[in-house]
């Protein structure tokens, strides 16, 4: 560790406290990002495969200028009328199905399920909650509480319920009727609140199950589940934060690969390039059950500089085709992964769409072992190679690959050779 | 009402739906903002008496700036090193007792209570919570449930206790041992919670009770108040949301108008002049309480850019000593409000420190009776007049006097001047 790095770390001990916790064995100092890649304080870059709040790449001109633009004339909030919130819900609805035609914004993606939560309560007059059993929906307490991935057992609410995530590699169900056979455990959750004396507010999800080690929904999975909590009372809640703005590639969001509109929507992360924004879409219905509940403000959320921000980046992923890129690298990258598993005895599954793809290593292939040592040695390793990327799951053996939008097929090309000399000094380990 | 206004407003409803409001009769339609003052589409300005964020003026050049040329380096978040958030809590703590030596970042003031109180509660292993009977805390449900202004008695949970704020004008206690009294509810709060098998995790208060009604707390009431928690296991919570960076004139935090120094001193609006960030500082060993239950980890809180903003509002409060401006504009205003009461009988009270000032509206001086309908007239009135303010307070009859901290002697003449016209035509209702 070099001493500018050490001296950083004495200082953020020192002045953040022991709460913070840093990625990678030796702490990277950035210190430029620009598309794609990241540069520490030597002048090293990195390859981004992991950051998808800078989602239209980081530092993306268009969307400085329109936020600087914006912030140099007037940033208020929506307790005045302003252009730029309406603009936006008007362009943001657009990109959803009819029904879903109301916005209404805040500042993270904790903020927004909260919101979430607060509209399901006030139309359902119910407070049960239905969640995968390794989610994570934010770090305020009401969603720590449906996050079981940091809530553990001892700690979760009558209210809480878990059902499996859907993992048709490590979980109970792996055939064609896994969609099905995974959706029946909403209706086992629905009686178990029942027997606590509770209705369902809501069954919320990642479209794409994140936390869960990017586990994507097996077919007919989101529609019998939301058919299954909306028979009980309750809601759909899509949790798009990850997922949303064009990442899987065939759809703008990933509740979209079924035939499913959900109740709300909640979204963040890349919804800004960054900037702090994040947002519900609903139906008016639904919004219209808080105007009689003291309604809703939020000081900095749908400001007009956020608004700003989040135009630029829809403009962005239209103008340039990143969507469509998405598909279309992704694909590159999950082809050759499955080829390099020819190669690669420790991968035991890809799975993903678009960019969001989820590389699983095993210790054995045969009975799925994880492997949760080499999984936190290969992120180091092709971090030290320059190549960014991160571990996740409940195993914490699954290298999620979940780059900006303008990854490009060299990029991925790059990427795959280093993780391939990766992975086999890896096997040496 | 023009078209313009009308148009916007239908929009307004059919995007954002019916749970958000406006203000004034006439909702405004802002285009621009510079300093003290907002433009709105035809070309009209208004003083703006009311907004606490754009804390050194709306669209300060030097916060623009530094949040633009951060925006186009770099933005990434705080699991890489970065100068930044480590500059930033430097400068920051510095600000505060030596205890209070360590700081964690978020985007809002709801995400710096919901912070507060999970440390309250990792340091303590209670849950009770001590709040004044009309405060707000946030929007968040844990927030919310600790915010008697929007969270009414039936639906309070059995950990939150209320005690009188402490209003020396309209409350109980009047006298020079006001503090002493007030803060002797403290201790009934305690035994409440004790009733219940509760014990407190902390004592939560704004250092000026703006929504109830911009109170000031009475000499010993903080001090009382924090000693009586403590002595029973909780923590003193100090909410400068509103009153913290130098708007109380003497002092740079509301709290530090008596000798006492709080565990934990939550903080967000003005802090980045309209970006959206947010902060908690706190004692090294109450932040470790954290470390072994999770950590904490905000995406966008104390990025780069957020840090970049917040360090230059820094810079401006002391190279343009807005702390002293508001002191002196601040005790100018109050004077000469108090000399206007010879004039309008409807003023019954006057109080505040620095830029954050009551003025409270009466119907009868002798039985000080809320003058609701005339402080809400009074408000709408001064808006068509170019000056903004709101109401406030249990009975909404309190102007809210918190502008911009660049607000000018002659921006305050000329907002006198308007208030004592608006005043004279009002009473002739």
């Amino acid at each position: 560790m070099n001493s500018d790095t050490s001296s950083l770390l004495r200082r953020r001990e020192r002045l953040l406290g022991s709460a913070y916790s840093l990625f990678y064995r030796e702490p990277l100092h950035l210190v430029r990002g620009e598309g794609v890649w990241l540069y520490d304080a030597n002048g090293r870059k990195y390859l981004d495969m992991y950051n998808n709040v800078p989602h239209v790449g980081h530092c993306h001109p268009r969307v400085v200028d329109a936020m600087c633009e914006q912030a140099a004339l007037l940033n208020t909030h929506t307790r005045y009328l302003h252009e730029n919130v309406l603009d936006y819900a008007e362009r943001l609805t657009a990109k959803l199905p009819d029904e879903l035609d109301t916005a209404m914004f805040c500042c993270t993606g904790s903020e927004a399920n909260e919101l979430a939560l607060r509209i399901a309560r006030s139309v359902t007059g119910a407070r049960g909650v239905i969640v995968t059993d390794y989610a994570y929906h934010g770090n305020s307490q009401a969603t720590w509480e449906i996050s079981p991935e940091d809530c553990s057992d001892e700690h979760r609410p009558d209210y809480v319920v878990t059902v499996p995530s859907p993992d048709r590699y490590r979980g109970r169900y792996r055939g064609d009727d896994a969609g099905e056979r995974y959706a029946a455990h909403v209706q086992d959750a629905v009686d178990v609140l029942a027997e606590r004396g509770i209705k369902p507010a809501a069954f919320i999800i990642d479209t794409i199950v994140s936390s869960g080690g990017v586990v994507v929904p097996p077919v007919g999975y989101l529609s019998k589940a939301a058919a299954t909590v909306r028979q009980a009372g309750g809601l759909f809640i899509a949790d798009e934060v990850q997922p949303g703005f064009g990442r899987t590639g065939k759809n703008f969001w990933g509740f979209a690969a079924e035939p499913v509109v959900p109740d709300i929507v909640t979204m963040g992360k890349p919804m800004g390039n960054g900037h702090p924004v994040a947002g519900v879409v609903t139906r008016a219905d639904l919004a219209a059950a808080l105007a009689g509940k003291g309604g809703y403000f939020n000081t900095f959320g749908g400001n007009p500089v956020s608004c700003a921000a989040a135009l630029a980046v829809l403009d962005i992923i239209e103008e340039e085709a990143l969507q469509q890129n998405a598909l279309r690298v992704g694909q590159h990258i999950a082809d050759a992964l499955r080829k390099l598993s020819d190669r690669h005895e420790c991968i035991g599954d890809v799975r993903g769409n678009g960019l969001f793809i989820a590389l699983e290593l095993v210790t054995d292939r045969e009975q799925r072992l994880p492997a949760a040592a080499l999984a936190s040695a290969t992120v180091n390793d092709l971090r030290d190679r320059g190549v960014l990327t991160g571990s996740i799951g409940p195993d914490n053996n699954v290298l999620k690959l979940r780059p900006p939008m303008v990854l490009s097929r060299a990029d991925a090309d790059f990427m795959l050779g280093v993780l391939d000399r990766s992975l086999e000094a890896g096997t040496d380990m």
